[in-house]
């Protein structure tokens, strides 16, 4: 706060985002060239960005108008990707991740944003944000590419926690449900479990009982199970909601960037082929690049860690300029529904009812 | 045997194919259809085809030069796509299912192949062909489209077992491996484990150590271990066959398969959507055709069990004649390379190399 970016805090309206400018793989000046755009669209938008005093304030002071949105907090390291997340626990405190969760632990921003390694800063979030009272094991829920009218469905976990059992996946569909009930305005989110198959025998056994669970809970905690989805349903408009386990979401998700990107590549292909297509290519200028952008998946970028105390998002390793803008715009929303007290009133009112679902599970176990 | 439509079996030279033709969700009809268009492209081919016999012979009768090509089996009752393979595998002795495995099991026929209940399919398969000595859970693999030469890569499992242990991973990695070989001409093909990131402490148990089991086989058994690929990778050219268990690789598959399919429909929409566009899409209309040739999932069809004294190949429910085909093509260069028999021998011969790993695995954890 000494170099006249201090930002004057609690006065200025609008919302305060901590943002973690080092992490990424394509170093600070994407970040920075990020919360420009954001910035621009968004004048309201304030920052704390953390990372090397002087590399930020060379690369900030280069766009009109965004030093006086900023604060610079100095950190003396970085999280490298390849850090055991354990590891950056103990030795992590003068990164600039650790300082990032510090100002939303602090109350001093809303929402923290980071491109870096993510099994550290979920780890860095939950020790020292803590969990939301109820929480077992806290979710990444991303948003995909679906035919439904908003354009997106939510899945999760997309890799907090490679394991889950049927209460984290009733955890998590009352934690999704909250998400796309205030972060997309659907007032009966419906809410699919991911299995191989939709047919009531299939599937592992915790997958049998957590569908058993959340078809129980759902009435009360006002979204509708449409029980189970498979792979193919991901991108539909049958399902708002998509549960599943950290080590099977992070796979689909990372299956279908991987699909996206090979057709995006075949389809350049396609259009340079011969002289004809490569006239075609200029024709359809506009309709390929409004496909383009509906399947890119910079524009959903910003996975958000549910059920802690704060929000933070997770920005693509590998993010641009327009994913790292889109990770703020997606924060900034967030910060306006102030969705994480309201998911705590919803996974503290929930867990009556599974409690006495499962209650009910354990008289008719001992009855048998 | 008894109509004129009868096989006359071994002096034919070529391929003999047992075909369930009543499983698949669009009826026999399109099966015949793809027989009907391999059949032109293979003339050597032969079949054995299971099914209600006035219904199969009023449709073959329509195919020019097919029925001398076919011998017709009737068969009662058919799998239905909801029934529980257990159920099936108790009271379906009278379906085409059945017959179909049983033509291969007696010798008669070298390939199996249906579109009706994967379940249900593999669980007659296992029961009716028996594993090869050594493998504990058979696995089905499919073909990814991918950057490698030949334009494919294998994933398995993709759905015969939701569980898999570090040993079944190994013993998946040896069978993706010898098909590999044997079905893609690939002399040292490279195997690589699916998990949530390529960072050796990542992932689950049984991942870790299947990981070390694996990279200690491979040099005696003729493959490169890549280490972990993540679902980005799955069609990379860093790989040619990625080792998962059967309800993540399910869920990889369809989760491809659905975000593939959402792509042409936004591709086909986006050529609508100007008369600009429009003309454009008539421009590339061949290039056009090349890509969507190359991301069509019917071009892939037929996914194989492996580990069985026989093979298997299970067609997609939904498949259309061009996918029957597809899988018909895949059949009868599998009975080509005669893989069934090789797969056995690696099997075999690896089996030593693990013995030994796990061997060396156990003293030292009796050591520490």
């Amino acid at each position: 706060m000494s170099d006249g970016t201090a930002l004057t805090g609690e006065t200025i309206p609008g919302t305060v985002l901590s943002i973690d400018a080092m992490g990424g793989d394509r170093g600070p000046s994407v970040v920075v060239d990020g919360m420009a755009n954001a910035s621009a669209k968004n004048p309201d938008l304030r920052f704390i960005v953390h990372g090397d005093r002087p590399e930020l304030e060379r690369q900030i002071d280069r766009k009109r108008g965004l030093l006086a949105k900023c604060e610079i907090r100095h950190a003396d390291s970085v999280v490298r990707m390849d850090e055991k997340p354990s590891h950056v626990l103990r030795h992590g405190k003068s990164t600039s991740m650790w300082s990032t969760i510090e100002a939303v632990r602090s109350g001093e921003a809303q929402v923290a944003i980071s491109c870096g390694n993510t099994g550290a800063l979920m780890l860095m979030s939950m020790t020292r944000l803590r969990k939301i009272e109820g929480v077992n094991r806290p979710a990444i829920a991303c948003l995909w590419p679906s035919r439904n009218p908003s354009g997106f469905n939510v899945m999760l976990d997309v890799g907090a926690d490679i394991r889950a059992d049927a209460e984290d996946l009733l955890q998590y569909a009352l934690m999704g449900a909250s998400y796309a009930r205030n972060g997309m305005d659907l007032a009966r989110p419906r809410v699919g479990l991911l299995n191989v198959g939709t047919e009531e025998h299939k599937g592992r056994a915790e997958i049998k009982v957590a569908a058993d669970l959340i078809g129980r809970v759902a009435p009360a905690a006002d979204f509708d199970f449409v029980g189970f989805v498979e792979g193919v349903d991901l991108p539909s408009d049958k399902v708002d909601v998509i549960v599943t386990d950290g080590f099977t979401g992070n796979v689909a998700l990372k299956t279908g960037e991987g699909t996206a990107k090979m057709i995006s590549e075949r389809m350049r292909e396609a259009f340079k082929h011969t002289p004809l297509s490569r006239i075609a290519a200029l024709l359809a200028y506009t309709s390929l690049r409004r496909l383009s952008k509906s399947i890119d998946p910079r524009r959903v970028n910003g996975g958000v860690f549910l059920g802690l105390n704060g929000t933070v998002v997770k920005s693509h390793g590998a993010s641009d300029a327009t994913g790292v803008a889109a990770a703020i715009k997606l924060s900034a929303r967030l910060s306006a529904s102030d969705f994480t007290k309201r998911l705590a009133a919803r996974i503290a009112q929930a867990e009556h009812a599974a409690a006495a679902a499962m209650q009910t599970d354990a008289d008719k176990g001992a009855a048998e």
